[in-house]
């Protein structure tokens, strides 16, 4: 027996990201039949003892404290980004360039200048057989992706209605420090980029469509937050006597939209007559909805049923079949079938997974998707285009919600 | 003992609504201690057979075949309008300047210039002894009145957020047939009249604030329906091969919106600075959610609490109180204790009350009102200011969605 | 047009079983069409102010003192025993016997001897032309009369599993009132009697089949309590200085039972090899699961399918059913479309019922059978049964819970 | 730096236990600082090509087809094992007396007898500093633990009732093959033991009691199942033409129960007088549900709030505090706060766990105890207490479900 191939990866940052990523490198082939088996091969980061004790902990073999050398390392095949979004367009770039495959977290970048030079680097690098991958990990959620499914088996009809929330509140106390994911410069937008971003990717992955144009609301309930406060976890607090500084980038973003309609032999339309018309949707992302913690959700009504999801209940996955009696209500399908995407390689029906597997299932189709030497889904195409969906979103609401295209 | 003082009624229209105004007279002094007793007196309908077998059916004394008739007679009291909203402003101004008091079913009417005009003429009437009220029966849901009372109390500190959805999906079938609900000349609007209307009444009410300007997306996704059809019920289906009509009104609404922000003393704001800024919200309303049967949901994030409900299970709110511990997750209240509003009138505590007992809790609300000599509420310049709300968001809606004030 | 035949009625007692029944009788012909009219004609209490009050309240045309006097009288119909049930016998006995058709509140009575009695009255009676019925009124709740149909068309298959619980917090406080339904001689059980006799009658009735054999466990929590405290409701306190009684009856009562099998042909087994084996059940009743409003909840699972149903959420039922795909879940059916029994008398579909609304379908399906000369269901010899299983419990539960048949 | 201290694992038996076990010592110590650092030393199978397959799949460095050869290693610290229960006894014993530590799969064992004897063996070596537990994994879901401290807190006061029930629905077709599990020679027991164990040690644990009597029925659905069928996880279908093997186990166990008492300092009582006495319980277990697929569920009601657990939804924990306004309703705690068990090493607030992150934590507990010396929990005695309350279920259930004391 030969020995099997394996696929070394060098992270860039190691922090809340990080440790997610590294436990799905690890635990993929446990639990799933890879074509090349993923190695932790070394991490980067710039504080040395930091990522010394990051590698320690979760189990890196290396490290580097600039992830430019991780780059020109021989012995790593994938760059994994973990760093903020201002920092995503460099190294995929060189990392790109230098024939390494590139798996980057999201958004896939700050602007949509970066994100399209970002995507015209990966497509001309995908030619030279060096893929790349946004991680959008929230479509690896087997109830999200039991969703995708279903749409695609035309379970839903033609889709009306997209109605997505994206509701926390760990930043509803004023005196909450301000992070770096409150700073414009560092990370793009706030609640939109954040967490917004999951819900339009989610939205158009599944509805297989696109939005075309936008109306929006943005709102920054706290203008100035306490500097230097202590930061735990996403939380924490400052102490309300800490010197304070601005709030540059919104607590909460509100917007309707319309998606791409399609032909009647189910390719996309643009506003072509004939077509069907595509859904409209209407979108919020906050961090100020107290109670909620992670209220990832998502409703979609069609002309023949409707799925809701909500992530804080995420092993399962609402359906309305109007194909079943008139009084047909929703049904709670928990999703954890030997059927259901992903489940059947983890445990008995009804004994539910968590936040990381999201994680390890997108390590498992990157893969997959290198061992085939095929593009993995979500492309940077595709990220570009929830990076024109959130600049659109800031466009309207500079311009008094005026319907804005994408 | 002296007999006890009389309110004599006279409903115009018998459908629907008129059947659950029916059974709200007779039983509201069943169980509430009121200081007049209404009379079921007269109804008046145009088909001399339906009036007299509605009558019949819902206990009325008498009939009358022309509104004008019941606003002539010396033995009635009050008016109870439950006819389509282009009917509304004709016979409430005839009935108040009789000297009538008037119920007047939502919407108001259906355009501001008639809700003006109406509140103009309740305005003078109610100088004269003469009230009226508008029948957002809504607001005496026992679980949206408590949601009225904790924001009251301070329970939810200031509003931050307010999310207001109404989804039905007795319209999904594109068959079902063109009823006077989707003809504009009769309806005013689609679900933005029919069902928005409450959520937006019910948010300027509970948050005690007034909605401020929106931006707004209408959409009718059935451009024609059959007619002719059978009627049963609020939907029906008209047979493929009918004849069709044009859709007139909106299918769905969607908008944002801003509240009026209030001084330190808790009195409304304007622009002013030093004023607390007012809520952000989010509102949707369609008739095309299949498998949502009558979800009117509103949730209120506030700087202290969160409150949400849901009319589908309209026997109960959720409230999540931040000064519990910080795990303190969202408790579903069972709004049927003694302490709560309307409810110790009723059942032992658990024993749930439904859809009707809004409307019967309205009557015991304007009849307190009547027999105290004090202005109900809702007024017919609350009212107003909905219907401002409603063309404010076709307004945008007709102008890209930029933002419209109200 | 002739004048309606009437049915009219007379009620003893007027506490909350008698506001419930008063609803009922004068709400029932303003929704449903019935075949003859009930009249509200006298109600009897031994208060004479407090019956003279009941009266004006609920709108009963006349008064009695004495319930004998309400059998003598000529213009009345039919006896509505409202009553504790150490009264029923004797009332219902005295009326069948004067040719009085009778609705007796549940338990039936407070022994098996005095059901068995009443019973053979109303045997004979029947023969008459004199029909009885014993008001397990959750038999007409909506959701449980649809999960009787969805049984008998076979949806669910052979049942399995019955799995009830009736549970109340209302006597958690161990310094609430000594009340009449805590003492033996006048309530004959406690939670037993009270809402365990309503699991009892649903599941019986729902599985087509009986209980032949019991093993128990009651509990009484509180040995004493507070003399003449205030009774509020069901509730109230009684201070804890008050002097104190004992309480004799159970607090809680906890069983497993056995359910008659069937034969091939659908009809109900004994012991016979070859017959289906019938259900097994587990039934909880208390009024001490803090937290627990009137959760009476039934769960049956079958061979095809499963169906749940809370009173607490009492407009839904949930039912899984296995002929779908593998991974069908539960699907929450909302019990307000047209189809549904009773529910098209009365809203638009997701415009839910209350309590009373059994109570209101109680008195339809009595008035209809009454007006076709038939049987209606309950009969006092369903009741019986459940009191043969009330009886079996507690032979059980003072026997070492050794199994007691029916 | 010293190198860490080293536990040198070998794990008997590899299937789905195996796999969860594998997981858990490979993450542990990537999310938690524990004293020791475990290592996957060795895994012991009897079939060659099946044990070294699972090595290389689950990242174990070495290989024994036979479980006494582990023990035999010196470089071996803890033995795992994961085999069915007719095979831990021995296994158990040889190992403690070789001076390893042990983690026992539940049930400790198929009998009292052996149960004992284990016990016995356990007690000995942890005089010597050979540690033992049994994995009652449960225990580690975070809600449980939390539940846990939530009643030593006293946030329920004393506690009147528990209510179990483990729901699952893989044996509902009667063509699911006959495996080990419902082979009474490996098993023990049917669902009794299998899940009904778990809600068994999970109200012990969590009451802070244990039973001291039972009353029970058991019952077998299908007598016969094929033979040799498909066996895919835990179902599978063995097709109707295969040959039949019987039954020998439970398919269901319905038992009621009474816990230990306790004096006024906390102390456990028997049946003194003076002491406050213990909840009465109610416990179905069975693998007939249709529909539940994981339901293990728990509630608690005390004489001053109630819990309530259900793990199909396992990120939460309902709790009601009565010392909150009379309309407290049950809270739904999002159990993945910081300051709640084990979660403030995962993920942030609202990002859930699954079902392998218990024996994760049980790992982490383990270590941890073996770090300290300390005995860890539960121990064998604990398991034993299980034990022979299955053995009670059985014997009152044998006996026409006459009380049997623990």
């Amino acid at each position: 027996m030969s020995e099997p191939k394996r696929l070394r990866v060098g992270m860039v940052g190691y922090a809340f990201m990080g440790a997610a990523h590294s436990h799905a490198w690890r635990t993929a082939p446990r639990f799933f039949d890879l074509p090349v088996v993923p190695e932790l091969t070394a991490v980067a980061g710039r504080n040395p003892d930091g990522v010394r004790a990051a590698a320690t902990k979760y189990g890196w073999d290396s490290v580097e404290t600039d992830w430019r050398r991780l780059i020109e390392r021989d012995d790593i095949d994938l760059i994994d980004i973990c760093t903020p979004g201002n920092t995503h367009a460099e190294i995929a770039i060189a990392a790109l360039e230098a024939g390494k495959h590139v798996l980057c977290e999201k958004p896939l970048a700050n602007s949509v200048e970066e994100a399209e030079k970002m995507t015209a680097v990966a497509q001309a690098a995908a030619e030279r057989g060096v893929l790349s991958m946004c991680g959008f990990s929230y479509r690896r959620t087997p109830a999200l992706a039991l969703a995708k499914r279903m749409v695609e088996e035309g379970r839903l009809g033609d889709i009306r209605h997209v109605r997505a929330q994206y509701l926390q509140d760990w930043l509803s106390d004023a005196d909450a420090p301000l992070t770096w994911r409150l700073d414009k410069s560092k990370s793009g937008s706030g609640s939109l980029g954040d967490i917004g971003a999951h819900s339009i990717d989610a939205a158009q992955w599944i509805t297989g469509s696109t939005i075309t144009g936008v109306s929006a609301l943005l709102e920054t309930f706290v203008k100035e937050r306490p500097v230097g406060g202590d930061f735990v976890g996403l939380g924490g607090r400052g102490g309300s006597d800490a010197p304070k500084g601005p709030v540059t980038v919104d607590d909460a973003a509100l917007f309707t939209a319309r998606f791409a309609g399609k032909h009647d032999d189910g390719a996309a339309a643009g506003t072509d007559s004939g077509a069907v018309a595509g859904p409209i949707g209407i979108f919020e992302a906050t961090r100020f909805a107290l109670g909620r913690k992670n209220a990832m959700r998502l409703e979609l009504n069609g002309t023949k049923g409707s799925l809701a999801f909500d992530f804080e209940d995420m092993n399962s996955l609402q359906f309305y079949d109007s194909a079943l009696e008139p009084d047909a209500g929703f049904r709670k399908i928990i999703v954890t079938e030997p059927s259901h995407p992903y489940t059947g390689n983890w445990w008995p029906t009804g004994h539910g997974l968590g936040y990381e597997h999201g994680f390890t299932h997108q390590v498992v189709d990157l893969v997959n998707a290198i061992g085939a030497g095929e593009q993995p889904s979500p492309s940077f195409a595709d990220a570009l285009q929830v990076q024109k969906v959130l600049a659109a979103v800031e466009a309207s609401a500079g311009n008094a919600s005026r319907w804005q295209n994408v």
